[in-house]
């Protein structure tokens, strides 16, 4: 059996902590440790242990991919090119309008190294991506519809603990069930913005809040949510710690369209997530897995999702692969 | 712009019908005629020109790529493998079981040529293989299920015409709507063929035939029906005619698992197809544009969709898929 894939995480928040438990799940994998700007005194991880993000000048020679798990304002545009110059690495890089330059950057690092980086690995982007072109190149006439939720939106849910009066909050997306009904008969609607999905708010006030004025102040702020329904339920400190503080995600890529004489065709992909970080998380170690293999074939350079070979994310090889699964 | 793709189709059934119809809302792509054993003056198409096959001999510089439309059971085992040692191919070869040896022997002639040979391309096989490895990778403790249906069956529904006392009849393959609701719920279950699938016969009786003696035929009949709740439901030859003429069919990969410490994820992808034919023939013409390509930058021998980066298959330039579709 060839030697297990050598990986180090970057970075330790929710989805560094969930990279951490998807590499337990891959018998081909060894996760060399944690690199955090943190004290590494201070993080506690599920097991593996932690370093300076220093240490990674000395340790080129032990790992074979990194994952990236910082933050796409911040870190990644940062973090992305300069780890690609010594690193095959793997990112979540999420900022959809500034993936073109994210792409650019990371690219020149990579050649330039003869590295392989993959960028803007998860589910949107990612997988559902993925499915946005397949469905296009599938049917060529017809018309995309891509739906989030039910889900926990975390910047939604930072947008609400900022209002004067609120003390905690969460936000949860949710498809409107009349637009997917439409979309999924074949009838290709035209959909606006607050039509496709609502937005459901659970809200902590501080002690003496006026709630109206809450209120008011959520449905009616610009971005995130004055173009769409929301409701707000105000509940105790309580049931926010109880009932709300899973991390479920998920939705839909539909294309509907027709071939010959206009029989109608409609490809539904949907992920239900119990966990939005540990489902990326788990996308982002099987495409370090590509990444590796990629890198070993000479394929250099930055690539995305639609770069990949699906065979290149399993373990088995080609042969099980088309004996079990084709 | 670059030249268009010419493809040639070899066969001229539901399939080959609906490969050319597919090919006219492809930009990128020109059909260069339909390649058939029958008399060509006797194939009426849709548009294009029909040709002998052995004028294939004359045409190895006229033809990008060849979609191999005939039959997996005694066609393509002899054609695409001969077909390969002078054109690139792309074929539809569904006999699960037999995908290996297929595939050494196309291997082996294309290779020899310098071609590249796409088997397998299709629904299932094909994109449902796809959603198997993807499922797999992303989730590796986990189940996978695959449903078929609901969706008019050629195999059954020619069983059933083979009974004596039939005049004519289909038979629809169904998922059942509870083994479904258990497995997107999660649990996991452990299903019995019986418990997956029901199989519904539409027949139309010959003159003076014993109804109950057919339907018990039918019921009991093995590989077919004997493993399934199968009902029979005897139409006239009208209502076969204006009923059931239309080639429907469809069904769902789901992959259920869990990460960390037991968060449930699942993945469901579906098809809902209007015509079955169609579809194939538009999943078989997009991995054409993919085959060109590959051969173009010299990836020659046998592949699967496994193989295939599904940003080939989009006639969208990889910066164009990056900034509107990743």
């Amino acid at each position: 059996m060839s030697a297990k894939i050598r990986i180090g995480i970057v970075g330790y928040g929710n989805l560094g902590r969930g990279v951490e438990r998807a590499i337990e799940r891959c018998d081909d994998m060894e996760l060399v440790g944690i690199f955090t700007r943190r004290d590494p005194a201070d993080v506690h991880t599920a097991g593996a242990s932690a370093h300076r993000m220093d240490d990674l000048d000395q340790r080129t020679g032990d790992l074979d991919v990194l994952i990236l798990c910082g933050g796409s304002k911040n870190d990644l545009p940062v973090q992305t090119p300069e780890l690609a110059a010594r690193f095959n690495v793997v990112d979540s890089f999420d900022t959809h309008a500034r993936i073109p330059e994210h792409f650019a950057a990371v690219d020149a690092a990579a050649r330039a190294a003869g590295t392989t980086a993959l960028i803007s690995a998860g589910w949107d982007p990612g997988m559902f991506s993925l499915n946005r072109v397949f469905g296009e190149a599938l049917l060529p006439e017809g018309d995309t519809y891509t739906f989030w939720g039910r889900g926990l939106s975390q910047g939604h849910s930072d947008a609400i603990r900022r209002v004067d009066g609120v003390a905690g909050g969460v936000q949860y997306t949710v498809p409107s069930a009349d637009a997917v009904a439409s979309v999924r008969s074949g009838e290709r609607p035209t959909l606006t913005t607050r039509q496709k999905h609502t937005r459901e708010c659970f809200v902590v006030l501080e002690d003496g809040a006026d709630a109206d004025a809450v209120r008011e102040a959520i449905v009616t702020m610009p971005d995130y949510f004055a173009d769409y329904d929301t409701t707000v339920t105000f509940i105790s400190a309580d049931e926010l710690a109880r009932d709300h503080a899973a991390m479920p995600h998920g939705g839909f890529v539909i294309r509907s369209g027709v071939t010959g004489d206009g029989a109608t065709q409609t490809i539904e992909y949907g992920l239900t997530l119990g966990s939005n970080p540990e489902f990326t998380a788990s996308v982002l170690v099987a495409y370090a897995r590509a990444v590796h293999r990629m890198n070993a074939d000479g394929q250099i350079g930055a690539r995305t999702v639609f770069d990949v070979a699906p065979g290149l994310l399993s373990p088995k090889s080609p042969e099980q692969l088309r004996a079990e699964l084709l």
